[in-house]
């Protein structure tokens, strides 16, 4: 078969497997925000039978060969890319044997339903069987995945390419200490932040016409995506011309659905910015889940909590403000939106304590699955650390050790994505500056330039580079702490008077 | 293989394409309720690819061998039931040569493409040449299907198995002349019925409440269904448990609403009431689109358009109609929703003149399918039908012969079940005055008995059973016209006092 044949036969099998995904994205989304409850049941062995067809087409001879024979002969960039991304595919499909995989999959359906049961009764020994036996599982998934070296590296591959233990171990400890540092600061301030300000009632309908105007602002293409609500906030990218978010409503705490919008916004600018040469093709991912959750910061935080977003915003939110608002000026607002407080949960955490929920899982993950913690004396060093990082102990296993699902799901090696998020997003914000004076472009609400800028720099090559690889491009650095403490450190001593 | 081993792996198959057809439903529902603009591209290739997915599941070898074999060896009616399902679905689905089935699909693009731009010049001579390929391919595809037989009657088992021409012939003629003789009398009836009273300025959230509440009054499950929008009112069972229905707001005229969702409820009814042995098969289906219909009339009109039912529901009517809906009696809003006006539009037919529209179109459609009748002729006919039946001449084409999509997307040989529907569900009410005094059900409100009734009788076998089997078990006669024209002519004589 000639070259030009065989890619175009590359590219159908490829576009096959795009299928599978795209429909197994929609058959989420839906099961998220649209389903009826008694669909449920079927709804699950759907999604289980498409995906294990995508499984076999992505554990496949054919790719294999494909990535070889693309490896080894393409004539382009986009081909060699391709391929490279087709053997991690399918190494990742291929190293993990299917009597493993199966009961990891079976063992997450037991261990969520056990962490459920667990959290509701504030109960860790009812989760504990199920969290032992997760571990050993994913200990075995490490070996398979990382032929038999590092078991954290091999983990964390699967969200954040190229990252290694070794570097986080360098970056961690520096942020860690910083963030103890401002937290003491923060604490020992007589500036009280007070949000009663913002917990004041705002009818949902009123808040939706605040985020869908922002979504338009920030670049969002509503032809190309759409807004739903969800209990949990998420971003499901069918393909770059369907990205569906969603966000929340709470009427006491408008918070979390514009700043929920903003978030899964910036998820979806990612989604929606890919180039036309990788749409529906397996590059057509977001380099890595930190680099992804950094977009999501950057237009959550550094953007929309920032002084001058609520200076150009203040007229379209009092435009939609019920009465009690008018009287609130931008400044006030802004002000309100940072009150530090260590909490015990982490999805309530604020910007400067969010950092150190995850540098404890970090820590004990890698104990964990070096066999180095038991599960037996995991609540007890879970409390420990929160004392140490927080100030403050957990007063049951609800509000400690059971908060996340993630162990349950086998989300193993995920939690450092969301502090490499912080980490990238302040380096990125800070070329930002230099680059084209993001403050001014916030200032006067032209957010679309922003978007415009990092388009061609950061979305849309995808996942044809490692996120370290874009993130040294983009900021001529290489990855370091400074910036997320130097950004945290500025904003918070100004609103807290500290030095 | 044992007979027991046999059986399962034939269940599984079925399961098989089941899980493809959830999900084709699912992917239409989402295309027609949610998607983005911009995913439609994508989308169409994804229903082409899952279709194409399912199509060579039904014309496997296996599904050949599992139909043979189970129609041998079947030890229990529902093995029986499904073998002989299969194996109409295996011979549909192998009859039609691939290259036929490729260049018919081709042709409904091309020709609804067409069909739409003639439609908004109101230019027939922009859809003929379209129009002329898709009579031929459907000749070629009758002629498949039928094996050389008679063309329509091939086409007719598609919707209405067991259903003939001949059958037809007897009908029709009969309830065509009844209907022209009962126009007649309401246009010279001395009775004007007003429907300004009805064309009111109505919210839609108001509208949508009342909608809710008469689904969960006939009993509709709202745990295992949804309501929606959408420009054109549809049903998409997924499964049993999960059904889901559209209507669309006009805030003129709510009408639109409350009886579409009630003709939509009436087909979730019967999709949702499907046994649990058939569900997930491929006999979780109406009997017919005849029988599927007249559950929808049913609801509709025998019901939904009746005295008692407007008594019933005037309160809940009021509570949430606006002021000026408050002085009006529920005798005056059931006499207002009676108008009999000849008009050229099918889908705005009242439930006299609905059956002249459909008559014309089958006499025309038996005409073109056996070359009787030349498109270049059609137009003419069309309109010489029209003012013969309905005493009107469409003034251009896009009111005449381009109104509906129908023959485009390859649907000859449907319009007979939407007449079919009638006649069934007329003799299907009477069956219910008769056993359990339905006009007494509706007067109070308890709707639901209705459907428990009709459950194990009418919804429960799905496709097990042949449509008119199911009505002669039901009604204990063979279809006749009579009930059809006797409840018209009843009704409309008493609101146009004619004899």
């Amino acid at each position: 078969m000639t070259y030009e044949k065989e890619k175009q036969a590359f590219l159908n099998f490829l576009q096959e497997q795009n299928y599978y995904k795209q429909n197994l994205q929609l058959l989420q989304w839906d099961s998220h925000t649209q389903i009826p409850i008694q669909g449920y049941e079927q709804r699950a062995e759907v999604i289980g039978y498409f995906s294990e067809k995508l499984h076999q087409l992505q554990s496949s001879e054919q790719m294999k060969y494909y990535s070889d024979y693309f490896i080894d002969q393409s004539k382009d960039a986009l081909l060699q890319n391709l391929a490279y991304e087709c053997q991690n595919i399918y190494d990742s499909a291929t190293k993990i044997p299917s009597s493993l995989a199966k009961a990891y999959a079976m063992q997450i359906s037991k261990a969520e339903a056990a962490w459920e049961v667990a959290r509701n009764e504030s109960n860790y020994a009812q989760f504990k069987p199920a969290l032992q036996k997760m571990i050993q599982l994913t200990q075995a998934k490490a070996d398979c995945l990382g032929d038999g070296k590092n078991r954290y590296d091999a983990l964390l591959q699967q969200w954040e390419p190229g990252m290694t233990t070794q570097t986080l171990d360098q970056l961690f400890p520096k942020l860690r200490s910083a963030l103890i540092d401002l937290l003491a600061k923060v604490n020992h301030s007589q500036i009280i932040v007070d949000e009663q300000l913002i917990t004041q009632h705002f009818p949902s309908a009123q808040q939706k016409a605040i985020c869908l105007q922002l979504l338009t602002n920030i670049g969002f293409d509503h032809t190309a995506g759409r807004l739903d609500t969800s209990e949990h906030p998420f971003t499901f990218g069918l393909h770059a011309r369907d990205v569906r978010i969603t966000t929340r409503y709470d009427e006491t705490d408008f918070r979390q659905s514009i700043f929920g919008v903003l978030h899964e916004g910036g998820h979806a600018l990612y989604e929606q910015s890919f180039g036309k040469d990788i749409q529906n093709t397996p590059l057509a991912e977001a380099s890595s889940m930190g680099l992804h959750e950094s977009q999501a910061l950057l237009w959550e935080n550094w953007i929309g909590r920032s002084e001058e977003f609520w200076s150009a915003n203040e007229a379209l939110f009092k435009k939609h403000a019920p009465a009690s608002f008018q009287t609130i000026t931008a400044n006030e607002l802004y002000t309100a939106l940072h009150r530090v407080q260590p909490s015990l949960i982490r999805v309530d955490a604020d910007e400067i304590t969010y950092s150190l929920h995850i540098m404890l899982r970090y820590e004990i993950e890698k104990l964990l699955l070096n066999d180095e913690l038991s599960v037996d004396d995991l609540p007890a060093v879970w409390n420990e650390k929160t004392q140490a990082y927080l100030g403050i102990t957990p007063p049951n296993d609800r509000d400690g050790v059971l908060q996340d699902i993630h162990w349950a799901s086998g989300y193993f090696g995920y939690f450092p994505t969301y502090t490499l998020g912080f980490m990238y997003a302040a380096q990125i914000f800070q070329t930002l500056e230099r680059e084209i004076d993001i403050r001014s472009l916030i200032a006067n609400n032209q957010l679309t330039t922003i978007h415009d800028w990092l388009t061609p720099r950061l979305y849309q090559s995808g996942k044809s580079k490692l996120p370290l690889q874009l993130l040294e491009e983009l900021t001529n650095e290489t990855l370091r702490p400074e910036y997320l403490i130097n950004y945290l450190t500025e904003k918070y001593q100004t609103i807290y008077q500290f030095k």
